[in-house]
């Protein structure tokens, strides 16, 4: 972790959900909990921040869904005391089976398990009066390796700024179980699939070029300073610069002026 | 429609849509055509930029669709010679009220419903290599007068700079046939539903307001420039402050620095 973060995160993390709750009228967040370990650190901080009671979690598994993951979902809100649902996406899916080409194509099928996920989270939301609480972490976010408008879409997105492998010690600081911790990390959008093993590196690797890539370094320097391979480190710019309008809201022609995004107005 | 922008819009719109759809790699878009002005003005725009071979339109009927939002659509398509394919979303949404609470509630399934096509509308766009414009106006973006993460998510949105009042005149600027000009504007949400009676005001009067919010006035002194009640002022300014979360990226909380937005670092 950052040395600057180590006593920091916490806290602030803890601090922004209680703030943007409040402003949001109270109600609670509601979280798509996959028993991965980032919707897990969410929602422990966010039972820590606004307590248990205000903290819906909903376990949304699909055709490639591992009992483990379930156990591990159960485990932690058996501890934190927050309510867990469990809603089966698959009827939707299945439905958009019937009507969308191609959605035999496992990156496609990704895409929409991943929007149905989101439909379900701020129907309750909404029904709740409460705010989405996004699971996405900084790695994901600079990579763009998440769905637009799918798991990417939230009200607030609490870990936005720390890399995995910084999640991965917050959670370890803040007691998420042991399991969660130290299994692999997986989209989940098809079976046996894990984010290293398609990324082609290590969480390690990529984060260390990704705090390189901030830092406006270049790519020869990002390689010694991490010791990882040239070509690792221009897979990690790829996908950075690749991402950018992932990051932005839709792209607007600003009559007479520049274009700018939808929230040029505030 | 502002002065400085009656001999321009088109050509910044059409410049904007070229540009990027090159930008993309040059495989076109898509657009979720409703038979309503807003999405017609899109196809039309274009069209006339990229060609009609480039121009995929979506229709998506929902069960309160009308039959003459159908004719309008096919009367544009056989004008400019783009592609219209009819998907029915109505599995999806059925599926969605198998598993969510509250289905009923037309508010609820109007969420679902304007979701649901956004699946539709990216999983052709990937699937094709191409871009989703967005059919949303700066009237409705103001007052957050769209489904987030629904017909508010796109890739581009080239109307987005031009209040209502200003897409109308656009529209019949550039051939858009008079039935899609004329018919009163609808979400298509639930049946008989209008956008006016929902919001208490006709566009002429809340883009009046909106205009005058825009430029900083206060509350009375748009209320004398657009002779309409302090009551329809106060009522637009309402909506513009409550939706500033659908004008922007998921908040995140900056490690050390302050909250900023998911774009935060282009």
């Amino acid at each position: 972790m950052r040395p600057q973060l180590r006593e920091h995160a916490r806290d602030a993390i803890e601090d922004f959900v209680r703030h943007h709750v409040e402003m949001c009228g109270g109600g609670g967040v509601v979280i798509g909990l996959s028993g991965g370990l980032d919707s897990a650190t969410v929602s422990k901080l966010c039972c820590d921040a606004i307590g248990p009671d205000r903290v819906l979690n909903i376990y949304m598994p699909s055709a490639t869904s591992s009992a483990q993951d379930l156990r591990d979902a159960e485990e932690l809100c058996r501890s934190t005391g927050a309510e867990l649902r469990i809603i089966d996406i698959c009827p939707a899916v299945e439905a958009f089976r019937s009507i969308l080409p191609e959605m035999e194509r496992k990156d496609m099928a990704g895409n929409v398990m991943a929007r149905c996920r989101m439909v379900v989270l701020f129907h309750h939301a909404r029904l709740m009066g409460r705010v989405v609480m996004g699971t996405s972490n900084k790695s994901e976010i600079l990579t763009g390796y998440f769905t637009k408008f799918g798991d990417g879409a939230s009200d607030f997105c609490p870990l936005g700024d720390l890399y995995k492998t910084e999640v991965r010690q917050l959670a370890s600081q803040i007691g998420v179980p042991r399991t969660i911790i130290d299994k692999a990390p997986s989209a989940g959008l098809w079976g046996g699939q894990t984010d290293e093993i398609e990324m082609g590196m290590t969480y390690d690797e990529l984060d260390q070029a990704l705090y390189g890539i901030e830092r406006g370094l270049d790519d020869e320097a990002i390689a010694a300073e991490a010791s990882i391979s040239m070509e690792k480190v221009l897979r990690a710019r790829a996908m950075h610069s690749c991402s950018v309008h992932k990051r932005k809201m839709p792209l607007i022609p600003k009559m007479g002026l520049r274009t700018v995004g939808l929230d040029w107005r505030e």
